[in-house]
């Protein structure tokens, strides 16, 4: 029998509404999950389980009227917030306790959720690894960065909650988990309080079981009416891509993409093959050097004050980046901004691209691989990153391991919701075809 | 006979390498002013002279190969500083300790510079006053929200600050006190640890007394080697413009133009009148708009926390914000991206615009207006800010209140190295006909 920690945010929000379920029941439910699967997964650095209840109570008396009433949302630990401990995923800030909600935040709260307590992440999103669990597998990486937001919400711990993606860790980490991720637009959800890591590509992360649950967060964040569910009319004009960097991919990785497209065609989408230009090739590489010039900067205080106490990858990252000119930074981001203006023209008259997600299934983690495990390799988002796109990971396919693999639907900066719409069509063609998984 | 405090950064610069001036001699010299004229001008919200004398005497010691080696910083409050509280200009921040050194200061330590203190600003550099006065005539304001910052450079307290610009917070009141002022290309130069106000707009400011100061902040910050002063060996193309938004300016906004291009023509320069495109016409509603609905999300914890200890502007531009809904900032972001990329065609193969900095001269203070005193409007440069232009303000002419008013240069992305070699060349054209001012 289905438990209120199994519902999604929209499916719990109607029940609220109609008074079949309470806030603080459907918390009480979450937090019993959190506890049966807590020591196992490793998904939180911080819970706040009586000021949650408290806050429930408070909610349980209150109209539920606001965008997303009594909904629990776990906030990743680079994410600043004034009533938890913000630890940065870094023992520089292991007692660090911020002045100011970060905007997300403060306006999730305004909008009634219930900020349950902060997720594990790699060292300011950018370190090397995170001893998070994948709920489907538990001897396997949930990814990175956004490593306790992902697999807190493939547990059923919480039903939504916010990452960060720089480069890849929203997308990546949602596929290895099997969920439904969103990076949206550059900067049209405020980063604010967001620990400063790239300017030209700090986003927040929206992450979910439903592509749903997706909108309702990103629509409440841009206090944009949510009309909850209605499947697009007309089948789509998809994109399909095999970029060039996939050459090191999973065989699943193209799989997905082979099954979604041939999917979506029987339901109607017309499929087209989209050959990137040549000179998209390096734009993981020019990606991954904007970053390292501005990552020298986003943590020059640290790496000047506290190098030794630094993950090596982060350290690694500063030095490289200090190396790098400051006028050939401003010409690779004249040259993405050149990219960025184009995009457009590539896209024609199709509704979205449709590529890979992540490089395969999740990686093993420690329990099989000690100290060498790894997050997955960021390479397969930098480009679409840099390009300022917003872009939608729905899952794909169970791979030869028994994880799932995700695709990514990618479209225009700013046709966020347009974008929704094409991967709730997907969703809707995909789901039926996908092993009911158990967490 | 010139005392140290005198000199412009390149100058003292110059004399510390050749061992005729000393770092602590310096600053002593520059802390004497401080303490002869800061009563009056109040450009300091915290002034850490101790630490900044430990720190000369360890620079005395050491090898003058730094690219700012032993020169005096001021810092905006709104730019993080772990070792000095960091107010915002907001009572609610008053015991407010960072943990971090906003990337720029970090930067300019590391370079070798002396950070002497936090310069006043008005609310999180979006409030309505700073009681700041103008060292040119203590009954004007020196402008904001870079106040203490434009004062503290124009009374010679120190060579150099930082400011920060999100609409014309650097510019305009570089004008009104007669500064060499720089709004860097949108982005090149790091704002973390700037509290976050505009994530489309922040900029940090660089100000002195200087063209080539000016240059030393924004190579040193880019990591690109300065060479000091060689002026253009060639006369440049300008094209003059008068903004429809200047309606309301002072007649000696307009004069400083004219004064300017019948200068630079005289000397050489060719000069070709600038009609901006009908779209321009409402860019500042665009840019200010853009900005609320920012703004409403960065402080959100601030206004939904304590918003009876908000300075009434900071709590309205919030409100207003909160009526935007995010589509509509979406097309509005969409507009000005667009007007970005064609900015380079408006300018054809001219090597820069030339415009007013400011609506005229610094205006009156409390002194002579009570409570009611205004900084001064932010629209002048409302539109160039929008446009992730790189823009540099020089001393123009002294107006009939006998106080200076300047014009800015502009030029596309990324130029900024080339736009100070226009600014230099002005300043070289403009400096004889102007007025010499004590402080």
């Amino acid at each position: 029998m289905p438990q209120p920690f199994d519902l999604t945010a929209c499916e719990a929000l109607e029940l609220i509404r109609r008074k079949k379920l309470g806030v603080l029941e459907l918390l009480d439910s979450c937090l019993s999950r959190v506890e049966t699967l807590e020591p196992e997964i490793n998904a939180w650095k911080f819970l706040a389980p009586e000021a949650a209840r408290d806050r429930a109570k408070q909610l349980d008396n209150s109209d539920p009227d606001s965008p997303m009433h009594g909904i629990p949302l776990g906030v990743k630990d680079v994410i600043d917030t004034a009533d938890m401990p913000s630890g940065y995923g870094s023992p520089i800030y292991e007692r660090h306790r911020p002045a100011a909600d970060a905007a997300c935040v403060a306006v999730a709260k305004r909008n009634g959720a219930i900020i349950l307590g902060k997720t594990v992440t790699t060292e300011f999103a950018c370190g090397s690894t995170a001893r998070t669990s994948n709920p489907l597998n538990i001897n396997h990486t949930s990814g990175g960065s956004s490593a306790g937001s992902c697999a807190a919400v493939a547990a059923k711990m919480i039903p939504v909650s916010f990452g960060t993606q720089s480069a890849s860790s929203t997308i990546r980490p949602a596929s290895y988990c099997g969920l439904v991720g969103m990076r949206p637009s550059m900067g049209v959800i405020s980063v604010a309080g967001f620990k400063y890591f790239n300017g030209s590509f700090d986003t927040i992360g929206l992450l979910a079981r439903s592509v749903d649950d997706v909108e309702l967060l990103w629509t409440s964040q841009m206090d944009v009416p949510f009309k909850p569910g209605a499947l697009r009319a007309k089948a789509p004009k998809i994109l399909v891509c095999y970029p060039p960097w996939m050459t090191g991919c999973e065989p699943s990785a193209r799989e997905a993409i082979d099954k979604t497209a041939a999917a979506m065609a029987a339901a109607g989408a017309k499929i087209e093959l989209l050959e990137l230009p040549a000179e998209y090739a390096d734009l993981p590489e020019l990606h991954y050097e904007i970053q390292r010039f501005e990552t020298a900067r986003s943590y020059a205080h640290e790496y000047g004050t506290a190098a030794d106490r630094l993950d090596w990858r982060v350290r690694q990252t500063v030095e490289e980046g200090m190396k790098i000119r400051g006028d050939r930074y401003i010409e690779m981001t004249k040259r993405a901004q050149k990219l960025r203006h184009e995009f457009p023209a590539l896209m024609g008259d199709a509704d979205a691209i449709m590529t890979n997600a992540a490089p395969g299934e999740a990686p093993q983690n420690w329990r099989l691989l000690g100290d060498d495990f790894k997050m997955g390799d960021p390479l397969q988002s930098r480009a679409w990153t840099l390009l300022h796109l917003p872009t939608v990971t729905v899952p794909s396919l169970i791979g030869p391991q028994g994880l799932p693999v995700g695709v990514q639907f990618l479209s225009p900066f700013g046709s966020d919701q347009a974008l929704l719409g094409i991967a709730r069509w997907a969703e809707s063609v995909l789901k039926p075809s996908l092993v009911a998984r158990s967490a």
